[in-house]
């Protein structure tokens, strides 16, 4: 028996469906202890996408521990987050005309999240939070009540109150949903925010993913986006945008919300913002509900890590460069183009934006065995959505496209075998 | 004005006690871009308790780097992680006869504390887990539930409920302190529990801090915490210890509790873990309980950062050596013996357990100005306790003596001054 | 300053409304000091089905009190219990095949609704209730979490936690509403409850009004109470029948559901139970629920009121007769006919069942208007819905036509009066 | 089978205590179907202080009732409760100078507490009631987190919030009792809410039984009350009595807390108010946090029962003699002098105030055998506190000196029978 299996936690889950033992890794191969090399189209749930050891970010990494810069700071001062600061301002907000403030929190997504319900309510002095069916925002009790799916909201021993969530607008409807997405539902529950003998109390904020990542590769219609961040304004709620996995350029753009033409109050960052696989996370907070926090209300001791700030400022550069957007864009346009040939079966459906690209089978059990046969074949990726239904693709977006050509071919022959045997 | 006064937070708390820009580090010095030199009694709050970049440490992880050793892998498998626990088992572990299963959680402490109280709650089928006046547990919604400042509490927006805080059994009672510390509570606490009219739900778990670190550097008798675990006990609840910032050495044993003769059922690690001061978390289950978590149940990006599974392999090598914690022990006590000084102001009041000490000043403005005159004159340490009226000493344990003596000459200069400023 | 101004609470509220002293009663009349009369069209919000001081009941009353019968005996057994409980046997249980059980709580209707609550939290370990919007179900804290209207619950002072609101099932939308009624919407639900991301947790109940008395006299659809029905069971969950202000013959029935076709799990009732308005309260709950019950486990000091047994006894006669209910179907005919005069004003919508109708003004101003215009001229009522833009017609099912008719042509003078002022 | 056993809710209680029929019932003798006679020492559970049918009040309610009186009035202005009102002014508020204000709620104890509850969470904008152990207020939601015994609160199905309880301050302490009763509980208590760091929020309120009756008959210290009037007064938060059982002479004053020097910020009255048996609760309220309600935010259907108020105003009468409150002075001496008998068993502790006297047999199932006996013996009397462990003997104040010795021969029969039984 292994050490994992002797020592570690019941509560392991990826070393279960990767059963082996990796030792390196470089840009979308990932090489385990046999000497056997896998394409990742699983990014470390999304981290790394500037891919495994990015070599502008490891050599800035190991030149910055040579010199001995500070690795452990909180919020204290220090030259390498002055760093990432300044090109974050330069590259990111500035462009946009943003005059968020830059909240770093302890470097977890979920810490994001709870630090982004807080400051919502504090700044509108109410409780609820809505968030959408599928939606995934972290573990910890303040997040998880946003979380939707039920398999990590039964661990929590305790009511999960505060959050009620709503049918969230995908721009086409999934494989037989009947939740009643779209902007006919916000209509209806504007009227009932406008009715005072509708029972529900004005929300705190609306926090939503662009891109539901876990929820099953959901894209936000942009129509129903923009009535979304105006109803929110009628209620003087604030727009929180979780774009921890779909943010740093995963779909194409920096932001996934950067062509929907909204503006948003908050917006959490975390996973690929570290550059190297590092943890790193941080609010953007408009001015005037950042004003509300008091100093050192909310902290964290990992908050502030300077190795995530160097390769982050690393991976910032990326963005100055037009064309790196347009190479993702280019290459998500490729996967989708291998997918056609998944396009006769009425029961598969294609979705998503960038290079996070979902396949949903409608049927977690497949999805299951889509998974573990690209294992075999060499290829790791994910599932996610209701049951896991929904095979997720998200390669680095630095990916070879040798590799992403023979990532998709595992996947399409991976989806055909098991299609085959369910028959 | 700076990137950091223009674009960060307001939250944003400790450059503003330390008001510099720091650039390098090592071991207990850090050093700002102007080429000031601090001596560090505050090591990132007690993460770096084996000093900024610690040598050994930053050449394993680079050439681990090097060798583009994966850097990020959730809970999959690597060589790195095996390493990480094999050597805690054979270290701490086995030496301990504890049976213990390793769960990495998301690598800060609020999650390790999330996930136990999840378990508890889990195990035992109840609601309640009882805190400590004084507790400091984390800052997402679980753990602030359970951590007792009111700063921090105010932040939370919504009810923190299924906590209760009780009396913390001090070894030695606080300056005026008239909470009701020590058995008698626990007596009357039992009391309540077994009379079924009482109010008072039989709880999940007792959650509790051998040293409370953020609450003032309050030490738990020895006496008082065997019979805590025994009510724990009778009442079929878990005994959980965050030994988060009081791990891994920093009181002259690897645990806080290794002289108190108790076996919890889970303990939250955290900050020194990942030795270099990057992220890591981890929580020591019992079997019995760890087999009540279905795989994936409670899940995190950055759980499993291996840069910290390399260094905190090397972090865990100076466990092997029995002259390290003497050392930190024989550290501690230069500490107190230097503090004598102070001994005759009846206003004064110094507290600890190896090398975290606290200078109790029962007045939070004075404390203040001790911390800025220590700034100024070169070092760096903090406040804690209720109205942060606890001076906290925890320098790194690889503290050279030479700089420890200086520190502690500029602390006692420093109260004095303050001392003499407040006549 | 009369008595009342000095030293009755500011929360008074009526007598606000009707601004003086009444003494006696009888039927339809309430007559004040002065010796005014006035027809009553609020029959004590519902409580006097059968007048005020029905001439067969205060005989049995006083008869009995005469004979020193027992008062007051909580749930002992007594003869006047025994009379009741084989009347209502007799007279609703048997002519239904109902098996349920009677269980008489607390005598007020929020004490019922709480009861069922608990009940059907008790038999599913399930806590989410559903209810609707524009319920109403009671004042105390968890019967309050499910009534909809916002000025009540923002007296409660702390969050009211497990209950969500859905939109009613209207079988005619009301003027203007867009909340989302319908079965559509149960359709929705539905999918949102089977699928297990949907955030949503499977609910203990579905606790619903037939007709919604103090939510705007909204009369649920036949075909979405049928759905709600299958809905619930689909489910595992409880269909609660708030009958409280629409159940014993108000709406033409004796229960409201009788033509439905339904078959609650529980029935709550009070208002009219007790006949000559002395309090009682009762829900009627099916066996195998009721058997989740442990002895004395929900209590309350006047459950059990023997005055109300002996007039609830005499008010189920009126059942024995199938005219009485024939005559409350025409006189809620008649009524209807009266406002058909308001037929061309598209402003004012006229719903309702039985001898509960309501006219949907659109505007609470206006309503209060009409109200204190009918008091001026002698007749008394009360407004509901949303911000009180409905006048709600409850006369004593017991009215005499010559009163009914002079008390509509009041309503019809008074909104003409009131319509004329707004112009 | 009975129609009680076949109908009848699983729930009652009582009829299985005393399974018999009652039909009549004059002052302290109740008479069952079959002629057997019964001394009653229970009192409607506390009830029926001035008797069964008492002839004053059952004359003035028949000929109200004759008179076509008006019944039922909600919160309108009737004449019957304009005597009432100013009969409750002149015999109890003006000679105490207490310039509280009259609020009638729904006409049960737990919607006066669930009034007092809302009010004071209003007034201070805090959400947390302190209450005590063994309290008993109430069964809704509200008063339900307010009540300590285990049994109905496991009713609830949901948590139960808002609401800690701390140690009672009884005068002597109960046998064996180690739950921290005493003042020196409340300056820790203090000391708690003093310090910032104790995870303590201040309270809204401090909710308190002078006599707690359902608890086990436990009689407030002096000096406690006094101190905790202080504390509430220090902190911010009101003193809520809740007098519902203890007041209207029970404990030989008027109000339970006449001689205590309090002066209680609302004191929740029910039970024997209305006089006869028919319900009635009423809140008094200190004018300065009564204006913080709006009209109508916490309404009831049964509030304002005019049967009740003329028998409640008949009631009233009774104190306008201060040889009535003197004679039941006399009979509680008398009732404690009966029961020296027991004095030698150490097991047994007599307690009380008045004639509500309890007596601890430390053995609910010994207690539970004591009402056996003695419904047999022809005494009807109810068990209390920690699993029924005491007999409560709370006869109506107007018992006759020859039915109270029957009675207090009767129990001291049975407990010795009992006694004997256990050898």
């Amino acid at each position: 028996m292994s050490i994992f299996e002797q020592r570690e936690s019941n509560l392991r889950g990826y070393c279960r469906i990767y059963p082996t033992v990796f030792t390196t890794a470089y840009n979308a191969r990932q090489t385990d202890e046999n000497g056997r090399e896998y394409i990742d189209f699983f990014a470390g749930a999304g981290v790394l996408n500037f891919g495994h050891n990015n070599k502008k970010m490891t050599q800035a990494v190991i030149e910055y521990i040579q010199n001995n810069g500070v690795l452990h700071s909180l919020d204290m001062s220090t030259s390498a987050k002055r760093l990432f600061m300044e090109k974050f301002v330069e590259v990111v907000l500035s462009p946009r005309n943003m005059s968020h403030k830059m909240q770093f929190v302890g470097p977890t997504g979920t810490n994001a999240v709870e630090a982004a319900m807080k400051l919502a309510r504090r700044v509108t002095q109410r409780q609820t939070i809505v968030a959408f069916h599928h939606a995934f925002h972290g573990m910890t009790l303040g997040s998880l009540a946003a979380t939707a799916n039920s398999y990590f909201r039964g661990a929590a021993g305790v009511p999960l109150n505060h959050v009620i969530h709503q049918p969230f607008g995908c721009e086409s409807p999934c494989l037989g949903c009947q939740l009643g997405c779209g902007k006919a539902q916000l209509d209806r529950l504007r009227a009932q925010y406008h009715d005072s003998s509708s029972g529900l109390e004005k929300p705190a904020a609306f926090m939503v993913e662009v891109v539901q990542a876990e929820g099953g590769v959901n894209v936000a219609d942009k129509e129903w986006l923009l009535a979304l961040q105006q109803l929110a304004k009628e209620l003087g709620a604030l727009l929180i945008i979780d774009d921890i996995q779909a943010g740093m350029g995963r779909t194409g753009t920096f932001f996934s919300f950067d062509e929907y033409g909204i503006d948003p109050d908050i917006v959490c960052l975390a996973k690929g913002l570290g550059g190297l696989g590092t943890p790193l996370a941080m609010n953007l907070v408009k001015p005037e509900w950042d004003d509300h926090w008091s100093p050192g209300e909310h902290t964290g001791t990992f908050r502030g890590q300077n190795l995530s700030f160097v390769a982050g400022t690393e991976a910032l550069r990326y963005f100055e460069d037009p064309g790196f957007l347009q190479d993702v864009q280019r290459k998500g346009a490729r996967m989708i183009k291998h997918l056609t040939q998944l396009a006769n079966d009425p029961k598969i459906q294609v979705r998503g934006k960038g290079m996070m690209i979902g396949i949903d089978l409608a049927d977690g059990e497949q999805a299951k065995q889509v998974v573990a046969h690209c294992f075999n074949l060499g290829l790791l990726l994910g599932a996610c959505g209701t049951g896991g239904r929904v095979i997720k693709l998200i390669p680095p977006l630095t990916i070879e496209d040798s590799d992403l050509d023979t990532g998709m071919a595992i996947v399409i022959e991976a989806i055909e075998k098991t299609k085959e045997g369910a028959k």
